[in-house]
């Protein structure tokens, strides 16, 4: 199992990228083609079929261990005014997701996923970074290695966060890994205003400023401006990677957390799906950038993994016409 | 239970039509306002549930008996070289989904719907529609009938088709309903090219010009243009909203079904959600004309109800939310 001890490892990790199964890849297309339909008539769910099977390197891939993980953080900037929550939120929804009452919880079920909570030192906030890094680097390891110790043995990992404050720091992971002012990257999150929105873009430009010179690196960019459920969002994909386990990404701040890497190495996220396109006006910006084309668009903004989580219900739908479709010989049907 | 003996009776049925329940959807409404999330993030997860609700007439929707259809028939106009397929291939496709071998036996499996499959007089295709009416006014009361018959004891009824050559009928229904020259509701359906795709314009307007003039009524327009499947889902669609069965539409046919109605009952559709947009380009332009926001875009194009079907599973899960999610005061989560 991929780990991240130090700087070093992650760094390798990155470097490093395991490529899809391509027999298995072809494998499943050659099916595709056999399936008593018109070719390519079920679209997007044919492709999902082709990308699972490249990843689980199968010609029919299946769920047998479908996995939901939500991090969470607190971060230093939710004193700054960002969130229409304050922060004990973060903690009292990690309550309610042991408890089965949040949105995930359901969700999950529904999609017939088990659900990890990995909270992150809740009652330790990252530092606020318009005045300092984030986190320590022994901090940003910690975190990214608990990324990678919650991908476990799922064979389709659907990656979600909780965090009060974090659509700032997300934004500010979007603009250093990809330019652009602050203002294309903030949106309402789970509900500010006007003036939150002006908050947020102020303390992302504060930020960027603060660490400027220093974000090269995605390790540094992750540690500066992000927080720990972030880091570890970053740290599941790189793992799922290395253990080519597919990744369904939820909302805009799991794709920030993604951000810094594809900067880096732009084909990181090719085993992941964008489960969605969130209402988060950054989040259809971002995606296009890490070249992912959203799933569903259900107007959703909670994050969670609650649209991620509705996506792995298509995905399950994608693999059941997969595998359980007769072939045209099979069935005797006149192809075209 | 609304049946169609009559062109008198169908008439009146699409002539008073019930609302939904507006108890239920205000009680679902404060519901989802209580739950332990930002108000509106769930986005149209909690619309469907809120939608459900006013059709189902309680508070909390369930779909226990949900239920796929897909009603299939033969056409005369396929004869004229409309479809990338032989004719005998509906037949085929029919004892494929006999068999379980179909994209629609999975993809209902998976949303855990049930299966009905109603062939129409396969053995006799309606009349060609460029030389007179599709069919006679028993046969297509017959066909309203089968649909209505079908809608049984489901709460949730997801409604496909089958039929080589129902693309241009379909379009000839989009254009008699709302207009427009047959070049915009016609497509590639399941794969013609550009020679097939203007041989369906040229025998809808072919179609249109030989029932000028007696196509105001929506019996007509389902009787002379129309065929036995395409006036079943109709017939189903009707009789569904007299028993306030939510119902989840298709692709393109199924919207086309619809058409008729809507022009002249422009709320027939309000207990119906658009399960996806497909990638025939006519079916968009179809939505727009229903004021129906399609629920997916996952560029399928297949039928059978296999878009409607994997819809199903989203709407399953806004409504694991809406009765699974704790509220605010039971989980004890502090308000923005």
């Amino acid at each position: 199992m991929t780990r991240f001890p130090t700087v070093a490892a992650f760094d390798a990790a990155l470097a490093d990228l395991p490529p899809p199964d391509a027999d298995a890849r072809g494998a499943a297309q050659a099916r595709q083609a056999r399936l008593t339909k018109p070719p390519g008539s079920l679209g997007r769910l044919e492709e999902l079929a082709v990308w699972m099977a490249g990843w689980q390197g199968r010609e029919r891939p299946a769920v047998a261990r479908g996995r939901a993980v939500v991090f969470a953080g607190n971060h230093g900037v939710a004193a700054l005014g960002v969130s229409a929550y304050p922060a004990e939120v973060t903690a009292q929804m990690v309550a309610n997701f042991a408890a089965g009452g949040a949105a995930i919880n359901a969700l999950a079920a529904a999609a017939g996923l088990s659900l990890a909570v990995v909270p992150l030192d809740l009652d330790r906030p990252t530092a606020d970074f318009t005045a300092g890094p984030a986190m320590g680097e022994a901090e940003c390891l910690a975190a990214l290695d608990a990324g990678a110790l919650a991908v476990g043995d799922a064979d389709l990992l659907v990656l979600g966060e909780m965090g009060i404050g974090n659509t700032t720091a997300a934004a500010a992971l979007a603009a250093a890994s990809f330019g652009g002012p602050a203002a294309d990257w903030v949106g309402p999150g789970t509900g500010v205003g006007a003036d939150g929105i002006a908050r947020k873009a102020a303390t992302v430009e504060a930020g960027l400023a603060r660490h400027a010179g220093q974000l090269d690196r995605p390790f540094e960019v992750l540690r500066r401006l992000g927080g720990r459920e972030i880091a570890a969002l970053a740290g599941a994909v790189l793992a799922a990677r290395h253990a080519r386990v597919p990744v369904v990404l939820d909302g805009f701040i799991v794709a920030a957390a993604v951000a810094p890497l594809a900067a880096a190495a732009p084909a990181v996220a090719e085993h992941c799906v964008a489960g969605h396109c969130s209402a988060e006006p950054g989040h259809a910006r971002l995606l296009d950038r890490l070249a992912l084309r959203p799933l569903l668009g259900l107007d959703m903004r909670l994050g969670e993994g609650s649209g991620a989580a509705v996506a792995a219900g298509v995905i399950r739908a994608a693999l059941a016409a997969h595998d359980g479709m007769a072939t045209f010989a099979e069935a005797g049907v006149s192809e075209g």
